[in-house]
């Protein structure tokens, strides 16, 4: 399985800012989101990005965007609202073959510089499947994301085999069918928002869209395609996920970025600098 | 001197998404970096605000910052680039009176919630001429701010009459014509983004742009009228502003804002987390 296509999801207007914000990047240079997914993935090997928008929203990406490192289209997001959705628009870019999906509101970060995404199309290529990366997730944060049961693969640390994938589990549900065995008490193992995805993803978001009254997410055809096909999940110690819609998401992105790059040490003191100035300002401000 | 008018600058296309990036202000709630503006001058007393903004980004400025805390107007920049311009944009605004200026991508931060708009407003009130907010700025930091030169006021402390303005003087000129009496050594007195100005400032700012080859700062027209006019200075000690377009500026406005409010500890716990464990990870990161 060789993979040169990725797609962005994008198209939510509530989260329209994100992508776009300007995040400096591990190499020092100040750029917007989307520019450091493109050179992450353009690095791990992809050629061709297709970027789910919002309708119209294509000049303004277009603009922030300015050159890419790679081939990239932006489709809007026709059709109802969600993830789902946005995926579906892929479907003729995909053009049947295997590909890579990001989220675009998430910073995707690896200590020492090698990239989630190589880690991911080198596991991908190896099992000829579709592949999502997980992280062991504490159980307080199941609201937020997607979460998966399955078995380690025998053999291959970091690797499961996937049965089941619930969205945003109750602490119930996710106690009762989504234990993985050899996790740390009260973890689960929690999409990363990035995957690998065989075609036959598009048969599966196009019936849970059309059987379902509102938005949906990519975990239910995700657990369709579990019952059907084989399906891994893979952990890669070292990457975190950051995702930018949450509460100071936005700031402790910006700070793992710097941190493993050449500002890291300008970043700490400055940080220390306004910390310790703050108390001291506490104590001396003539109110 | 009673203000109830302010003009925020944010015409620049270079710098068009800063005064809309969000930012969790230090009462907790995410927002635009201009409503945090808005509320800030509205509890100062400002009844009235008028947004210098690019031509035809009206929509997308009234579209991101939903409603505003008093009557906002937004004004397209029409005519030639430049800060100085963006200014006479505010003319007719301004009918005649004093107004408040700020420019719209700095944050202003003040320890313990006093606001910094509102001490400057005070002192205008008192003084009833222009006022400018200074901060008492490190030499090499010169190249990237308005810097005055003048003398404290007697017996009043934090107040300068100020006699020359320079806009990104060098250090040369400013150890020359800029030195004000009291300072640590080094030391000089830039400009903190947040001034009070009478309706007089429109003519020199139409002269200085009228005899100027390229894009003018607000400095020129300062200093014109530091000749003319009574003209003052004024610091307050723990106030602090946060340049957004400078490197790591919106990272560490966020973190000076999250020191003041209710998640100071959270984001602190938050911080020293993602520092120790991106040490625990480059020592056990398999390559």
């Amino acid at each position: 399985m060789q993979i040169i296509k990725a797609v962005i999801t994008a198209g939510s207007p509530a989260q329209r800012a994100l992508p776009l914000q300007a995040i400096v990047d591990s190499d020092g240079t100040s750029k917007p989101v989307l520019a450091i997914l493109l050179e992450d993935v353009t690095r791990a090997g992809i050629e061709e990005v297709a970027v789910i928008v919002p309708p119209g929203d294509e000049p303004v990406f277009r603009a922030a965007l300015g050159p890419a490192p790679c081939k990239v289209v932006f489709i809007p997001q026709e059709g109802p609202a969600g993830y789902a959705q946005a995926l579906l628009c892929a479907r003729e870019f995909a053009g049947g073959k295997s590909f890579l999906h990001l989220v675009g509101d998430h910073l995707f970060v690896r200590s020492k510089g090698a990239s989630c995404a190589g880690h991911l199309l080198q596991a991908a290529a190896e099992e000829d499947c579709s592949i999502s990366l997980v992280q062991p997730t504490r159980e307080n944060l199941l609201p937020r994301f997607g979460t998966i049961g399955g078995q380690p693969v025998r053999n291959r640390p970091y690797l499961y085999s996937v049965d089941k994938v619930i969205e945003k589990p109750t602490p119930t549900e996710a106690e009762q069918t989504l234990l993985v065995p050899g996790l740390r008490a009260g973890h689960y193992l929690c999409f990363f928002g990035m995957h690998v995805l065989t075609p036959t993803i598009f048969a599966y978001l196009a019936e849970v869209t059309a059987s379902a009254n509102g938005p949906l997410s990519l975990s239910a055809a995700l657990n369709r395609l579990a019952r059907e096909e084989k399906y891994l999940a893979l952990e890669v110690p070292g990457c975190r996920r950051f995702d930018l819609g949450a509460r100071y998401g936005v700031f402790n992105a910006q700070l793992a970025m710097a941190l493993e790059g050449p500002d890291r040490d300008e970043v700490l003191a400055g940080l220390l600098d306004l910390v310790a100035n703050r108390f001291a300002l506490a104590e001396t401000a003539a109110e």
